[in-house]
């Protein structure tokens, strides 16, 4: 039996990078970045009206006042994306949009609300009420990225930010990470599928659903093998065909009863162990094994245990898979609400729920902790890893890994 | 111009939540749920093993000791899943594998690595070397859920712990609201789509990718309308194509600049206004009507605006839609790294940077606030209200927006 900083440990080493592939910007929503995105140019890259209004010299309205405006003759009016070109005389100005190029000379833009436009015969003036500071409404060229600069580092997943960044920098191909193909497979005579009548002392097949969600929300593309029976011909059948994926997911079968063959099948089909039984509640009877680049998880056959296992061990083959610079965890911390004992004899994983209060993020205990009890898991937002012996106090802050969103 | 809550509120008020439609479990992911779901039986749905081991009755072991083992016959062996019955005498003892259904009279199971078993002519027997509590390694009826209860309300994500619940409850079928349907159009003369060549004084389209994210990120299906030209007639046509969706969303056009016409144009295509300017930094000249039952957003042109304003109101609008209970955020608190100081007029959206530290969450805010700086947006994780007028302390714990996972 191996800690749960050690598992994780073996896999991140175990697992290899997948290849690279580019694809079209709008196809690289969701996906990890496969190269370093640097800013081709600087940004903006032009000096530009950050405001709707005028473009003028600030020693032109240094004696300007609410009762001795200055006035500023409107010499052209530029419109933002023109090829023309302007130029900017004292004593003059240049009306400007948001995003209109600023010519040479221009020191400040006034906003269009601040003056009041005046006709004088065919000449149309501007009166400015106040000395304007120097750059004022002015975005100017690189002030957002300098050109060469890295913005993303691969590695990052393109959400809408990476991907509004993307189209900024004019990017149409994008070099990310290929998707791990993920084989889920579930065993157990007990189980049946949703949708056909529930037979005596049978249950449904959750975790074949739980583990298909998961593999999609973290990124790969799942492949389900439905519920394989407990014997061994079946079985290797199943689980040969299973083997030919990036990622294979046996559920159930790999703790020590005598009709879990799982583990003996694997082997006999050339997998080779690389640990098996994790010193962490829910998920000891964990096991993880290698044929060829194929990963194999075997997870215990609870609901709760395969969900919460997916989420400390699985997640960390994809993160290195996806070339992730290291296991990395969504955590934040929060003040326990009750308190917690691990009296047992190994790390044991709290399910719990965050909820803000008023001023601070509340950790409560989910009533339920049996592995049995699948209720848990759609009120769990986070987990407390909670050392063996380790007391936990009511009103102690700790720290908690954050599974699913958390509304309020 | 309204305040930002007045401005959720309206949107929460005009949006209207979407129809129903039935889909597959396995389409289910990533919808949101139209109905409450119910319990249909007890779970689990008979007593059964949650152990692998031997299912005894206790008072046969309450003489056990090391030095004074009891022996129990092993009368027969129940397989997880099995048709057949089994009775359970005094003094014996049958076989279970976790998931086993327990005969009546069954009040533990005893874990397999507790017990010796030994051979007696052809007969087995287990040694138990200590008395075993009642209901030990049981997971009896309804323990986890009650037939009747609900289980998950509609209004919640469908992500992969509530999948897998729909397929512990043996659902086949789901009623999940309809997606919205989404038109982005991207407005100004300044803008070129990303794989074109940098022309001068232009810049590339970031909002049409950005916004495309987000409405998927949402639940919604984006419909990309690429760049209008600022001419009336350009627009005009693309406008009214663009208003057959559930909500249309037009970025840039919409402030004070004369070339602004989206919204003179909305007017003539019978778009009716709600509101018109919000009292938010960024996001003051965002545009909100309706035409029929297509809702109307007109965001600011700069990324960063459009981007914030797209979490703080668009999002409101497709939670309403989606039939959730009332507008709702994702948000923690934390502590500010340094003082902030809003001494503008408006409600001013601070961008941060959410750092897990040793014991709390550190709200470290941006750098660069100024709209248009679209670095900013990727690297901000949050987001920090502070109100017209406000002061925020260093060390100062504050409630902050979620808007990206963060992950260390």
């Amino acid at each position: 039996m191996i800690s749960l900083e050690k598992a994780i440990k073996i896999i991140w080493n175990t697992a290899k990078i997948l290849p690279v592939e580019e694809v079209d910007l709008l196809l690289s929503h969701g996906r990890v970045l496969a190269e370093d995105i640097k800013a081709p140019f600087d940004y903006p890259p032009f000096d530009r009206a950050a405001m709707d209004g005028y473009a003028l010299k600030v020693k032109d309205t240094y004696s300007a006042s609410k009762n001795q405006p200055v006035l500023l003759q409107i010499s052209g009016e530029i419109q933002a994306g023109t090829r023309d070109r302007f130029y900017l005389s004292t004593g003059k100005c240049l009306s400007v949009m948001t995003g209109s190029y600023l010519p040479e000379g221009t020191d400040a833009v006034v906003k269009i609300e601040d003056v009041e436009t005046i006709k004088n015969g065919k000449k149309y003036f501007i009166k400015v009420f106040k000395p304007i500071g120097k750059g004022e409404n002015i975005s100017f060229k690189g002030e957002d990225l300098r050109k060469g600069q890295i913005i993303i580092k691969k590695g990052n997943l393109v959400d809408a930010a990476v991907f509004m960044m993307l189209a900024y920098l004019g990017k149409s191909k994008v070099k990310v990470r290929k998707q791990p193909h993920v084989s889920i497979l579930a065993t157990g005579d007990e189980l049946i599928e949703p949708g056909t009548e529930l037979e005596p002392h049978k249950i449904y097949n959750a975790n074949s659903y739980g583990l298909y969600g998961l593999v999609m929300e973290n990124g790969g593309i799942p492949h389900n093998f439905g519920i394989a029976k407990d014997n061994e011909k079946s079985l290797t059948e199943t689980l040969k065909e299973s083997l030919r994926y990036d990622i294979a997911i046996i559920s159930g079968g790999v703790s020590e009863g005598k009709f879990d063959l799982v583990i003996r099948v694997l082997r006999k089909l050339g997998v080779k162990d690389i640990f098996w039984k994790v010193a962490v509640k829910p998920g000891k009877p964990v096991y993880f094994g290698k044929k060829g680049d194929t990963l194999v998880f075997g997870l215990p056959g609870y609901p709760v245990s395969a969900y919460l296992s997916f989420h400390m061990m699985v997640k960390t083959a994809f993160q290195k898979m996806f070339g992730y610079r290291r296991p990395i965890s969504f955590f934040i911390y929060g003040v326990l609400s009750s308190d917690i004992r691990n009296d047992g004899d190994r790390t044991a994983l709290l399910r719990v729920k965050i909820i803000p209060d008023t001023d601070d993020n509340i950790v409560v205990p989910y009533h339920k902790q049996k592995s049995g009890m699948l209720s848990s898991v759609v009120e769990t937002t986070g987990l407390v890893i909670v050392k063996k012996g380790e007391h936990l106090k009511k009103g102690e802050r700790v720290k908690c890994f954050v599974l699913r969103d958390f509304y309020f």
